[in-house]
């Protein structure tokens, strides 16, 4: 368990504590992203005792999520430069109060081919890599062909010229941007398809983006292709940001060649949690 | 069943007479969202001539979404009279013929309170209305304590100074912005708060607002408010767009007062169709 408050540390201890259990604790750190995580290396330690005061925690050591790190994989020295320092100083730091860090946890999906930059790291965290999408190829985190989950839809309506309309919109692709002016010099084919926007493109056709979205209808831009699409025909839609697609869906389906291999539900997604109400 | 092809008809027709069944279409006719539907009367007298030749098809009328329509509610007037000059020289031309309109169904939550100004409508079709959300109080179409659902999120983190972190982000709240240039001048206070932008607001704090989100952070700038925020401590965020929050939740729980008196699982989200797979 990753926290970086002492009120989390006591909800925590008394939640562990009530069913007999301990529970790792890393204390975390913010290394630029601005979101969670205490600022420097002496709150890093004045957490980390406060973690250790409680028998029911075990302090583990230190994590952090370098989700500001949005430049492609080659430009992304300067950044991870200025993370490894901020982790090593709060590595010294907590090493000379006696409560060195075993775990040291961070990583994203853009910087797992760097993550190595980062002097004392013990665990990587990427999580979009295990599809990999539009963004991460933009990025050059992953090459197009990597890119492993796509959505079937359907052409719905060819009826406004230049367009075709599809029944994958925000509920099925997620309105996630992709930011082109961030991707800064990512591969050729595919930093100008970033350049395009939009919400997705097509597979097979990178140049065909879904330019806009209502919740059940996808709006293709065809103008910019020699594709005639049909009412009925089929295609496969490469998403900005395939985290949130998967969070949207009840089920993926394995396919290899033309076959459907298996079907993986999606158990985490939406999950009702009753206990969470009474306090209301 | 709506549609705007010849191709879709058909397509309908084959199943309508594989299951032995009539199915009941209304021509769509596009009044200037430019998604879906025919462009003009001709264009839908034309595909209405079409559906009357499948046995399995029954010609019920017209029917069309004016989802271009975001001004506020006082000033929806002119779009509003474009809408029934198109509606109104449809109907004419289907009837002249021979092929009146039984069903004229149309309209939207923004729209909702002034679609008589469309003449000869028999169907009103909004449906953000049954919660409303901070998007439907910035235009006028609800008062804001008409906002029924509301997100109830937990404060994970204040490590970062004027900016609170809920439980709540991008895979909770969906992605969908506010945008306060088309709102026009909607209702004072609303007004402010939807030019404040970002993603949701508290209910009981409108000018705290959700600036920024990850998939399962969101955070609340607090620098313009009094309120000192404390882990472990519940808020009710008001979304922008409340038909996407359903659809990325299990179940809608119905509370009155502080009781929880009802719980609705959400049956059509994400729904798992293997009908669809094999023609892949």
């Amino acid at each position: 368990m990753m926290l970086d408050s002492a009120a989390a540390a006591a909800q925590l201890a008394e939640v562990a504590a009530e069913i007999g259990r301990t529970v790792d604790v890393l204390v975390e750190l913010d290394v630029g992203m601005r979101r969670t995580g205490v600022a420097d290396a002496d709150a890093a330690v004045t957490l980390a005792r406060e973690v250790t005061e409680h028998a029911a925690l075990r302090l583990a050591g230190i994590g952090f999520y370098p989700g500001h790190v949005r430049a492609s994989v080659s430009e992304q020295g300067p950044s991870l430069a200025q993370v490894a320092r901020q982790v090593d100083a709060a590595l010294e730091a907590l090493a000379h109060a006696g409560l060195p860090a075993e775990t040291v946890s961070g990583g994203s999906t853009p910087a797992a081919w760097r993550m190595h930059e980062v002097t004392g790291l013990t665990e990587v965290r990427p999580g979009t890599y295990v599809y990999n999408d539009r963004v991460t190829a933009a990025l050059g985190a992953c090459e197009w062909d990597e890119c492993a989950l796509t959505v079937l839809a359907t052409v719905v309506s060819t009826a406004v010229p230049g367009q075709a309309v599809i029944d994958a919109g925000s509920k099925t692709l997620g309105r996630e941007p992709i930011d082109a002016a961030r991707v800064g010099s990512a591969l050729g084919a595919v930093e100008s398809n970033a350049a395009a926007g939009g919400w997705g493109v097509l597979l097979d056709q990178p140049e065909v983006v879904v330019t806009r979205m209502s919740e059940e209808h996808g709006i293709l831009d065809t103008s910019r292709s020699d594709w005639r699409p049909r009412v009925g025909e089929q295609v496969r839609v490469v998403p900005n940001h395939v985290c949130y697609v998967v969070a949207l869906s009840d089920v993926v389906y394995g396919v290899r060649r033309d076959v459907v291999e298996t079907r993986w539900p999606v158990a985490a997604r939406g999950r009702e949690e009753p206990s969470a109400v009474p306090a209301w």
